[in-house]
């Protein structure tokens, strides 16, 4: 089969691998139908040492069942799945409290497996990571549905780890996908006011349509007084760190009231957090991590059936397998906000 | 009248100061008859730089309401009163929601006001900082009613922040006076397990007594591993962070477990906060900050009436105001946990 393998910074090949098969008796072998491209591939996109062997990249994809092993109970072939973009037992003191990205058994696509992007994938605790969804594989919500897989489930987790409610004031830091999901997550919650902070047209105007109540097109210290002074100089009740720059969230410590809090998403650059004195003094609590997004598949799932939220718009470009390589440096150069693959 | 300053680091004097008089309609004037000395005053006597005026210190009192400016309502001449270390004017949209620290209005003891360890002092919005205490000057309790004006309160505040609950494993960073009384809030909460993190023997005996079920005198990488072992490999739900220092809060960030909590109260002495990428990946929540403990006098103050708990036990040592350079010089050799000054 043909999968996509990041060989350095800046080099995306797309080629032949070996096909997946079932290894052990927990695993499935799902065929790719959509897959696509995240804003966190573009950290090793811009910076991974070059790499002889190649790292196999993706993890954000739906597909049909081929195969399972012996044990395998929840799927069977020809079921159309979606899957998080953590792999979990499902049955773990972790997974059995919602936090599946800490499952005692699982992990994250690549490495040693298979990537989301790539004709087939070994999945493995088949039982604990996939849901089967309820249509066709090219019914027309698939593009919201992939969502399920990233972005829209940790645009909810960053609005949860931030204790997003109604009435409260929120600021989302990033109008990259995972920020446009969180203004969806975050109006979903009950937000009384939506503050984006981002300077891309595009995003912009899918930001407003999405519920964004307000505008910063600032930076640094600029947008940090902007957002003070729409907050009546008391900041917002609730901020989505949807970068993972340190600048952005030190940005994000210091727009957040007092008793405030800061849901962290975006995969922390720096070993080190500026901005925690000021939170100290605040008392602003710091969440977030990587988002269990298997937790949240079963509640987001019937908003998107219905119509209630549509997140598949944070796609605006669409390719195939052999465009992935051009997907990734639009993306990169900002002329895509996030890149659909269809096989 | 006499009070103490800080002129740099290591010179603490105690001095004549003018008398305190009411300025404000809202100020109160009150006969100071305990202080303390907190662990947070030894930041300062171990770094200030030298200051021709000095510094006035302290910010833990109790003493005797002397006078009330014309608006004061809920004190009166003659009330035994105890203060929170910030006043607050208890009506902001803070204080409503009980973070009297972030008061719109409100402030932290010094500076230009008076300290706690003088003879005197100006309490500023009187009507919202000051709680009058059900007992004479000189009752038995009067160590124990101390602590509500920091320790045990901000021990409280570290559990809160720190989500302590019925079954939880509890790690407690630091064994002093605020890590002592972080275990009997622990205690009180219903933890099932508490490990402290500390290695002066009469610090661990009382805190032992306290309801701390496991010591750990490692220290940094050592200490981690010990708790994991302690924990199945799995860490604390929620730990208290009560020293401040940049490799105190990495072990707390370490050793707690994925999804848990670490609550710090230990003023941080550095502005970046290493150890915040483990944190992330384990979407370990860091919450706390000064503690607002005028929130927290009502809930703990029937405890200590009752007996049901004890705080007043961390203070070692007791002084008139002539011993309290010896007091600073004692609990910064470690000689004494918390130092009491009676006048």
């Amino acid at each position: 089969m043909r999968a996509t393998l990041l060989y350095g910074a800046g080099d995306v090949r797309v080629e032949s691998v070996p096909d997946p098969r079932v290894m052990q008796p927990t695993d499935a072998i799902v065929t790719v139908t959509r897959a696509c491209i995240c804003g966190s591939d573009l950290w090793p996109y811009q910076s991974m040492e070059r790499s002889d062997s190649g790292r196999r990249m993706g993890h954000e994809f739906i597909g049909v069942v081929d195969d399972v092993g012996a044990d395998v109970r929840n799927v069977k072939r020809g079921d159309l799945v979606v899957a998080p973009f953590a792999w979990s037992d499902g049955t773990c003191i972790f997974c059995r409290q919602g936090l599946q990205t800490s499952c005692l058994h699982g992990g994250f696509w690549g490495g040693e497996l298979d990537g989301g992007q790539g004709e087939a994938v070994r999945v493995p605790l088949a039982d604990g990571t996939l849901v089967v969804l309820p249509v066709g594989r090219d019914h027309a919500l698939m593009p919201s549905l992939l969502t399920l897989t990233d972005v829209m489930g940790t645009g909810h987790h960053a609005a949860l780890a931030a204790k997003v409610g109604p009435g409260k004031i929120v600021a989302v830091v990033g109008d990259g996908a995972v920020g446009l999901c969180g203004v969806i997550a975050a109006r979903r919650l009950g937000a009384e006011r939506i503050i984006l902070l981002g300077r891309h047209a595009d995003r912009i105007a899918l930001a407003r349509e999405f519920g964004a109540t307000d505008i910063v097109p600032e930076r640094g210290e600029e947008a940090i007084a902007r957002v003070l002074e729409l907050t009546n100089g008391l900041g917002a009740h609730s901020v989505l760190e949807c970068v993972g720059h340190g600048a952005a969230m030190s940005t994000a410590l210091n727009i957040a009231r007092a008793g405030g809090a800061v849901g962290r998403v975006g995969v922390p650059q720096d070993e080190a957090m500026t901005g925690s004195q000021p939170a100290f003094y605040k008392n602003v609590t710091i969440a977030g991590g990587p988002a269990p997004v298997r937790a949240y598949i079963e509640e987001l799932l019937p908003d998107i059936m219905e119509g209630k939220i549509q997140p598949g718009r944070v796609f605006d470009r669409s390719t195939n397998l052999d465009g992935v390589p051009d997907g990734y440096r639009a993306m990169n150069e900002r002329e895509a906000i996030k890149v659909m693959i269809e096989f």
